[in-house]
């Protein structure tokens, strides 16, 4: 054996070397999670994880690196715009589903290739120091208001706008991992035009973390076209425009210099929710009502094929009148899938609004093709969600403002609290999505089967086959009560 | 230089870090492998690598980390079942394709929202016992018998039940990467009842192993509801009923606490597949003869669109009548697709039933669309396989009960054996999964294209073009005869 | 403390075992960068990285490996066919699209289960030196030249000739992630017959490595069964009937010996375009013309349902009458989908065909549901393409040859150069790929969002929305005329 004389530059460089390999090898981990994705031994209710405040409003993400998001493959974003708030043009490759939690506004959206239908009503008269020969024209604006749900196609820009007097709060499910979305898993919202902050911080901080490792030329490269100034240019600015230099923004839009540079926004400091000033004069609000009674009877034209310029965007799922399923004691369910709403065939996502009054339960079930996630707009209650070896691995209570992931064919079970009811909307990745309810497998099965398999004696059997609602909505207290 | 002076601990630890970063380091190696799963190298015969033994029967499961099954992205179960023996209630995210090798049963699946259209046959008659004020009802019971294949939609629970005289044997594709299962990977049983043995144990220790590491909080949790009762109720038990407390399912329900506990079934040693003392009653053997009847004239039918309800889910293709191509002197081959069994449309996967007899050959042809899984039933042969290089990957002897991969595209060609013929089922994943057999090839390509393709002389082109039969079933000697 | 002594084999292994997980870990990062793969910082214009040279002609490739074509999930081969060059029938499990970028030439393809529909035209007359009885039959021979494109499905063998005067050069996009390719991301080509070299040697390589490391046994296996001579034979040869011995090959398609040996071609020279001597003679260049002018004709029945057997799969997207999007200033478009040619529903890949006049923009826009693939077939220009943070990713001169990848919804601006033209192609991942212009957005929005959103004035929304062509080809001096 020999005395070993180590210089201590090679003890360093050794750790180092170490330091450095835990930080690959912890990525590796990381990313061995992500292939057994959904092997959840616990599911945790999530709230959001990151805000960004704009002049005129609020923007929430969850960060869609939790394990729960990662196997549901989706991630969320809620949104609080002030009144008179207006919410800039922009699009995902990921279709977007939004239910409209609180407040009233319109949507904008352009669908490629679609005219432009809408003049602008009566802009002659209201607006005199309008100096424009002709009226303004654009594409359909949708109204909309609480208990809506609202689908968004991927690439499809949209701008929405508060024109009510309370906030507006939205919560929208990104579907990064819908067929649709062809770039990978990682949420990313284009914003064409203002000066917005990043919403999915985790996601950048990674892209800096690894540009850093590489050392990558990163926003300061280009043919030698470019001028010194462009390039500074295009250090300023996160809308797509701002990617453009002036001068080519002016030539291809054939503006002058100073609208181009005004396109381009870089030193906006108002972010992604800007405040209009004196609100916006298209909205006429003695014909909205009007408009939205009409809106409603439109809505019975579902079956009919719609071309996408005019399709149908949105549907109201709370209105207690909408319910699909129901029982008086313990609450209600409303669906909007692509029978109801067709574009949903397209964005393969669909959702449901559930009212559970207090104690009401919501028997234990499974979504049979799609994962689901429950996000608590109001009151309390408790859920239990159980896999496929039998562990519960989510059975606690769960507020307003809280979001659980309950992946595809984990049993599920949701509970209002004694104080309060609960209301909930759950959106799913599948347009057509089904539920198979515990209590129906017992009713579809012969006595003899369930007897055998449970070890029941008939009388139990029948009991269990017999007793209870037809719909999976229980009240412990009024069912006994019943029978 | 400096003598290093070492803490003995410092050692340990960077000894230890080391081990650490290995564990880490390999599970690395094995997602490199993943991604790049279709680059195998050598393809083996693969047979069951699990064995769960039941009350009244037996579950046999291939490791779905085969890289061979991990390029399909599939893995199989078979299972035999007794006579009188039951499988438990049980469903899947994955759509699962099942052959039935031998005896005969019958299966009930629940089909959420549909109605419970069967009534117990003179149950007040046969059944003096019953208690019952009224029939017990239940949806359509479906009779099966070897040869037959039987789709299983993803989420869908259904049991089994063997009311023949011999062993009911069984082979189920579960395809794990379909686009229906929206989880990971992993090939997952939820069995709604009893308390079923684990099937997949790689995938389980995973898990587990994964769990250590972290040290996470599995079962053991819950809000302030829940009673240190529930807690230990819940380590016990893999049925989804087990995962909740006996005194919310007696609430839900609405069943007395004695059923609610039998519902849990957290101390049944019977497993997933159990006795039926006595035999189900409920399937009358007069009755038998004449529904098989009426089963087989109903299959015409399958032009028309059907409600899920009242979908068709088996076909029978073993029987000689039914063979699409066939060569006296060869064999037969029987395909059930989507256009023959349209459930099999929203399953993705479709069938082939082959019997070669001695010494017949099915000449070499590859799968345009789908990966295929070639299951040997009866007798033996030899298969051989080549990749896009040319490598002959496989080429070896198969025998009863072993289980072949032919990837997308790779060419394959079968020969039974001497002594005795081939029997064998290939399932494929793709609901119209076509085959391009090079003999077609050759007669599709101009004799000219041919001749300066490989070299050959216009003789030798006009030979291989015309000769052989237009079956690609071949036997070498009676071909030889008939020229 | 305590001074440690350490043996140096002990310190070496340490050595040796950190660059072990050095490597390990490597792969490690790069399967990261896989999960992340379209978090590009920076994209770059891709020349062809591998050339493999034939008899007749050149086969390039790009390296699948490319961050911007894993991010896009394709790879592109350049096939140059010289004047009487065959390229031998091979196929893919990924669908391919053609385009062809100069010359005319034939192909020919398989699909099974459809008839041999042509008879060579006046095979006894022209070919006194024919010995065959009957006239060669065969499947539809398809005309090709300049400017078409060309599907071909995953799975379909196909061979092509050139029979014009030039070399044919031809750019093909194999879409590896389509969901139609059922393997890994590897590209993959099946040659049925010849001696093909490699075209993808980085995946080869990845694979030999990998085969190095485990040391499993690779092409010298197989049964009893296999005669020593057979193992030396399947050592040779890469098309996939090289994979089978020539006594199976011989029994199998009833030939004889040489003719056999002469299908496995292990000692071919000519790799995968081979020479035809004298010219193919079943294409009679005087019925050529007249059958072009029909099959343009032709060219207007695509609304009909067809059946796979007679399917068109070639449109010619390149002549200027095609043009859908046209501006005499700045330039045309042409495009190819499911909509004007059918089978690329299949394939859900289309095409775009972009001729830019001298110093003509392609203004901004985003395919809002496609990744694209650009490729400069003649002239110079810049293309510039923005991510969803706001920054370059690309800006630069693009020239001849180049490709350049475009991610779904990034947002991209071409402009030809001042001294010639621009004119390439663009492969789309969706068969109605649809693109969103900046310009549109302007249109479709309200005059006072705009205003509000970039902080423009009313004046210069106007010229905003009204300035400019509805047609998003602009050319800078023509505009600042026309107004």
């Amino acid at each position: 054996m020999i005395t070993v004389t180590m210089s201590k530059p090679f003890l360093s460089l050794l750790t180092f070397s170490l330091l450095l390999f835990t930080s690959a090898c912890l990525a590796t981990r990381s990313e061995y999670d992500r292939l057994n994705q959904c092997q959840l031994d616990n599911i945790n209710a999530l709230e959001p994880d990151h805000r960004v405040e704009s002049e005129a409003g609020l923007t929430e993400t969850w960060n869609p690196n939790h394990p729960e998001l990662r196997c549901a493959g989706v991630t969320l974003i809620r949104r609080t715009i002030d009144p008179n708030g207006l919410h800039l043009p922009s699009f995902s490759p990921s279709p977007q589903l939004i239910f409209i939690i609180q407040g009233k506004g319109v949507l904008g959206l352009t669908f490629p290739g679609c005219p432009e239908t809408y003049e602008e009503p009566r802009s002659s008269q209201s607006r005199q120091e309008s100096r424009q020969q002709q009226p303004d024209s654009h594409q359909k604006i949708r109204r909309f208001r609480k208990g809506d749900i609202i689908a968004i196609p991927s690439g499809i820009p949209y701008w929405t706008y508060n024109h009510g007097d309370e906030p507006l709060v939205a919560i929208s499910l990104l579907d990064t991992s819908n067929i649709a979305n062809q770039l990978d898993s990682t949420p990313r919202v284009f914003y064409l035009g203002g000066n917005p902050e990043v919403e999915f911080p985790e996601t950048q901080e990674q892209q800096e973390s690894h540009q850093q490792r590489y050392s990558l030329p990163v926003r300061r490269r280009g043919g030698q076209h470019q001028l010194e100034e462009e390039s500074e240019e295009q250090n300023e600015g996160n809308s797509v425009l701002s990617g453009f230099s002036s001068e080519f923004l002016a030539e291809t839009f054939n503006t002058d210099e100073d609208t181009a540079k005004r396109l381009r926004s870089p030193r906006d400091k108002r972010s992604q929710i800007v405040r209009v000033e004196g609100g916006l004069r298209i909205i006429n609000p003695e014909e909205q009502e009007e408009e939205e009674e009409e809106q409603r009877s439109e809505q019975g034209n579902n079956g009919l094929e719609e071309t996408i310029c005019s399709a149908k965007i949105r549907e109201n799922i709370a209105h207690p009148a909408r319910a699909d399923l129901y029982n008086p004691h313990a609450g209600r369910i409303s669906i909007a899938n692509s029978l109801t709403l067709p574009i949903l065939r397209h964005l393969r996502l669909s959702a449901e609004y559930v009212r559970l009054y207090r104690n009401g339960i919501y028997a234990p079930h499974w979504n049979i093709n799609a994962n689901s996630l429950l996000y608590v707009i109001r009151g309390e209650g408790r859920v239990r969600i159980v896999n496929s070896q039998g562990d519960a691995v989510f059975d606690n209570k769960v507020r307003k403002g809280q979001l659980v992931v309950v992946p595809q064919n984990f049993v599920v079970a949701e509970q209002a609290g004694e104080e309060e009811g609960l209301e909930y909307v759950v959106f799913k990745t599948n347009d057509r999505a089904a539920v198979c309810h515990v209590q129906q497998v017992f009713r579809a099965t012969p006595a003899e089967v369930l007897a055998n398999a449970f070890g029941l004696r008939q009388r139990q059997v029948t009991e269990l086959k017999v007793s209870g609602n037809r719909v999976p909505l229980v009240h412990p207290q009024s069912q006994s009560q019943s029978h």
